[in-house]
């Protein structure tokens, strides 16, 4: 009844199989051989730095990953990260994300939406030694807490660097730290994006799914000063000229063929134990499907079709949505598969390698043991802990209550302020507060905090959080309607649905949130001492466990060196660089998933409606066979996607999939269904990424768009 | 936006392509050529005659197909076409459904469901001349009696013979009519059945899809008198002796290999024009949809779960859904093809070539014309017709109204009568009556009767029948509570709900009946005159379509025969044999089916709920990779179910798919939802049957099962 995700080899060791990894680019050299071997035509080393072509090329977005594809700051992305951007340059008459635009020069190329920014990586440097120094012996908030210190400090010191954006990562739970320094270009441009109807393609219906036809790119262009600097939005500004650019192959890849990408992939958990396995899928990803469930619910109930406030939610919907389906393809999954029995092997081996040696057992003896103690620890009190997250997801109470930290904080100096509260964040926490205007409705936010706490007091006494229960009147017989009431009165006499009001409690001081009648106010300042308290306590754990899972990790490590497998950490954000094959699956017995969609699969899903309405010209185009410089024999059309091994994950998307030549053969955007679960595990059979081939990205820009003058502008490899 | 789902080829010509056609065995040696070219390794003309091997091992069940599989009358045939049977010998201590059944020697073998037939052809004579003689000049009404009233003579003088059963099958609307004659087997006994988890594995959820994983195939035995003639069940009875039988292949088949069917394929409207393409997908499957999802919704709020009254629906509930789900497909793909623009491409070449001769047009000039408008005729009330056809549905109006028209019938001499209401149909007609204890519930019937006269009320006043609006108290103001409450009297005072009751009007006479108080029996009488004028009415445009459709027909047919192309007569229930290949499709541009499943499909699929529940040891054998005799290194494990391009629908169900040497290497059960309308046009690229493989039947006999005694019985082929 099982199906194996995970490959049996992974069940004894937790070496590398297959096309699993994300690598750090330092890593890829020791493996020149395999890669060579793999198809790789580029000397590995030139892939293992960052200030060389092809990695220089490759840059974040936050949150999304970019590429330069010309000489002059012309940068390629998914449409979908560049979303954002349509949308604010959208007008009900000059609707881009509906009829697409493109900028004829640089003249015509619009504002990204604010706060856009453009991060290329120029340094990364292994810190592992100046943050741990003079922490040896420091224990939980301590070591905590000292870390985050080493941490800013380095930080600020990198960012003293004018037009610098530093960060310092944690890698294998805090085994070793690096700090990376990015150029941060904040004139950021919209450039071409092919209509929604085109680059949304199949919409949130086909999202995760295969077979895919969207069209999921558009570009961008960074701008500087005329001195070369990161500079704010002027017209005086000139195209940014970057080190070096990839450039776009029209032959593209066909079946088999090697590829890469670089990008910034988020966050996986390929080394967490057996019992946090356990409890992700079998507690955590259940009750959070339902609660997201339940949120949509509340907000489509409060907010109906049509209506202003619905237009507010949509986005937190679509959030909500995609992960809900993100937690039932988890469960789904880990039920058909072997995972738990996996992991739990796989711990029994390392316990069983460390047990064979003294030293090993003298080094690694107490570690599982006190992960798995932590562990326990951590999921203690998870019924409301999980509550309290969603909360997290509404406005009014998390906005008041970072409001009143801010005020605490800036009573610090800036160094010793916590990470967010800095003068560094202020921007972003400014625009924070500025977009809750597009995504506020007190009916909406209301109902969502009445259904959360009701949950909340349902639970044991003894889960319960006397503050709260006094912020809300909750007693021991819970009374909803009495809530209901309580809540209603909070909404109707707070100020800080007030954008100039929310802005202005910026500069307050604690003294001034103290003052305040404002309900919302008076709530975050209840809420302080013990806030305060319970972060507290969060450290102190955290902290033990920043001491504990590096040791794991190191026992890993080991174990792995004397297979003679390297170990690569899991995802974190940074800069990775994973390689694999185009290659097809079977997602069900009986069925194949093959690599390659084609121009025809358009004609065949199109219904005229969102999100299946390809523009007219498209579909004549194609009923017409006009396949143009882009047509492949084998598939007897123009491949739009295709499917590869690739590694990938949650902010890859807009990668750069680059052949063996490192020439751009397309746009990572996507996973399919069946290797979501692959955040947990890499399955050589079911984990495919999905690529926007770079042959339709040309096509739909020659003869859809017309888009001439980037066809120019950029180097096209015949 | 539109796919092809006929060949293009279709549009311009009604000649065949590919695997298309449903032939009648007459046709396949001039064939020979082409067949043998395929893969077909016997002599051409073995298949073509019904009293040699391998054909007089086919068999029909009377709505389904069978084989002869061993010299002592052994029988294979679908799992859901034994169904009846098995659910007949169930009880709540020996669920023969739930745990499966095999008789271990011939008297553990049970009787089959009351009224259970095989049928053995033994003769096919073109009758045509017979049955049009002498009505040159008649028509309409006259016609369609006279057609009926020879028709009814030579089914007499064949049935003459004791022990077999006659009929008569129109070809091609009419142009041609040959008289059927089968030994009639009425003695049939269960001989084993998989449990329904392997049988009905998969159940409405995969019904119509691939991929499947369904061991859909039981085996019958028939029996008949010492002397070898047809009788009833009897102890003293003993194992019919076929002339042949059917050897089964150990070794299937693989991708691309040669097949084909003998069966009984029931009904195909290839040759239909373009207006009846046009009214039937445009609207009466739209309508025929809604009225049946309407019809399953009534009986779900009626009959809620669990209760006795919905055990008595779920039958019909199935039946229901089964063809809204089949409409839903015939809806979806017309949507996507081109089969309007095909017809009438395909008329306008008719026509053409027509117009070219004066001798065409003298004979055929009229005949499109002629067609068209008896169609129109046709559909002119047909709003009315179809919810008065789906009252036909309901239980206690239709028999009501039969039970008086059999009383009528019963007047005239025997060959004077109706069929249905003949001497030779009264077993039917009485176990018909007889079955209405297990499906019937006054509070539904009474409900849907509700539901459709009150959308009969609301059609315009001209469409409206007096006696029906008179018998129901439907006045111009329509009044539904009023309505409920005449039927609530129906059904409260009604008898014919007692089976006895029921039965005990079929000796009664026309004055009886007029005599009667049940307010159902008042009802047929009531209606009669009015029923027999419209029957009159229907049969008179009957007539006159009897004597156009040949003609359009034999346009066709020589038209073709001028491109040297055969024509297959659409399906009729009579014996046809299709030939094809093994072979996959894509069913959707990125996805491509391969033509078999394996076992491992089942431990995929598996919840451990109906209807994915496969047995435990079943589950065991797969994950143990217990393959046994039966694996085949091409797909690494035992195959379950296949795809062919074989040309069937309804009523192929149980066919023996055979191999070029006319071995059973499976059976057919199923085509694939994209091949639902292929009942209107066959599409080389999309029509697909699925087949249990031969080698999954003798797995699971072998090793789930254990039925050796079987296994020994049969000639497997190594």
């Amino acid at each position: 009844m099982k199906k194996l995700l995970v490959s049996v080899a992974l069940a004894a060791a937790f070496g590398v199989q297959a096309d699993e990894g994300m690598w750090q680019p330092y890593q890829l050299p020791a493996m020149a051989d395999e890669l060579k071997a793999k198809g790789l035509e580029i000397d590995a080393k030139s892939i293992s730095k960052l200030t060389e072509f092809p990695i220089n090329a490759v840059i974040s977005l936050g949150g999304c990953t970019a590429s330069f594809v010309s000489p002059k700051g012309l940068v390629v992305t998914n449409h979908h990260c560049a979303y954002g951007s349509i949308q604010y340059n959208s007008t009900p008459e000059k609707n881009l994300l509906k009829d697409g635009f493109l900028a004829k020069n640089f003249g015509e190329e619009l504002p990204a939406t604010p706060g856009s920014r453009i991060y290329v990586t120029e340094e990364v440097t292994n810190v592992t030694d100046k943050v741990k120094a003079g922490l040896e012996n420091k224990v939980g908030n301590d070591f905590y807490q000292g870390i985050e210190a080493k941490e800013k400090q380095l930080v600020a010191q990198c960012e003293a660097d004018d037009g610098y954006r530093c960060q310092v990562y944690s890698f294998h739970g805090g085994l070793e730290y690096y700090l990376v320094k990015q150029l941060e270009i904040r004139d950021v441009r919209l450039v071409y994006n092919p209509a929604a109807s085109v680059g949304k393609y199949g919409g949130d219906i086909d999202n995760w799914m295969w077979p895919r036809h969207t069209g999921d790119f558009s570009f961008y262009r960074g701008y500087v000063s005329k001195d070369g600097k990161p500079a704010d939005f002027s017209k005086d500004n000139v195209p940014y000229e970057p080190k070096s650019f990839l450039k776009v192959s029209a032959k593209g890849v066909s079946d088999g063929d090697f590829v890469m990408v670089a990008g910034y992939p988020g966050r996986t958990n390929r080394y967490r134990t057996a019992n946090e396995v356990e409890n992700q899928f079998e507690w955590a990803y259940p009750e959070g499907k339902m609660l997201r469930e339940r949120f949509i619910e509340i907000i489509k109930e409060t907010a109906p079709e049509g209506s202003d406030e619905r237009i507010k939610y949509e986005s937190l919907i679509a959030g909500l949505a995609n992960y809900a389906k993100n937690f039932t393809s988890m469960i789904e999954f880990y039920g058909k598969s072997t995972m738990l029995e996996d992991r739990k092997a796989r711990e029994a081996a390392l316990t069983s390698w460390i047990n064979k040696d003294s030293k090993r057992q003298a080094k690694y003896g107490q570690t599982m043991a006190e992960l798995d103690k932590l562990i326990k620890e951590s999921q203690e009190h998870q019924a409301r802990d999980i509550i309290l997250g969603y909360i997290g997801y509404t406005t009014m109470l998390p906005t008041a209550r970072k409001l009143y930290r801010l005020a605490n904080e800036k009573q610090l100096d800036d160094m010793a302020r916590e990470p967010g509260y800095q003068d560094r964040d202020m921007t972003r926490f400014k625009s924070g507060l500025e977009r809750i205007d597009r995504r506020y409705a007190p009916s909406v936010d209301k109902a969502v905090v009445l259904d959360l706490l009701t949950r909340y007091a349902k639970l044991p006494s003894e889960e319960r959080i006397p503050a709260l229960d006094k912020a809300f009147g909750i007693g021991k017989k819970f009374d909803a309607a009495k809530l209901s009431k309580v809540l209603d009165k909070m909404y109707a006499k707070t100020e800080l649905g007030d954008k100039a009001t929310r802005l202005a409690w910026m500069d307050k001081s604690v003294a001034d949130f103290k003052a305040s009648k404002d309900p919302f106010i008076k709530f975050a300042v209840a809420m302080y001492d013990t806030d305060m308290a319970q972060e507290k306590k969060e450290k102190e754990l955290y902290g033990k466990l920043m001491k504990v899972r590096p040791q794991y990790m190191d026992a890993i490590i080991a174990y792995n060196k004397e297979l003679g497998k390297p170990v690569y950490a899991d995802a974190n954000s940074s800069l990775r660089v994973t390689v694999g094959h185009v290659k097809g699956y079977s997602p069900q017995d009986g069925l194949v998933a093959v690599p390659f969609t084609r121009l025809e699969g358009i004609l065949a899903k199109d219904t005229g409606e969102v999100p299946f309405d390809a523009p007219k010209k498209q579909l004549e185009l194609i009923k017409q066979k006009q396949y143009g410089d882009y047509y492949v024999k084998a598939i007897d059309s123009v491949p739009v996607n295709f499917l590869s091994t690739l590694d990938t994950t949650g902010g890859n998307s807009g990668s750069p999939t680059l052949n063996g030549r490192a020439e751009l053969v397309g746009l990572l955007f996507d996973g399919v269904y069946e290797s979501i679960i692959g955040d947990w595990g890499y399955d050589p059979d079911t984990n495919r990424s999905i690529q926007v081939d770079s042959r339709y990205m040309l096509w739909v820009m020659k003869y859809l768009d017309n888009a001439d003058n980037l066809l120019a502008e950029m180097e096209i490899v015949h």
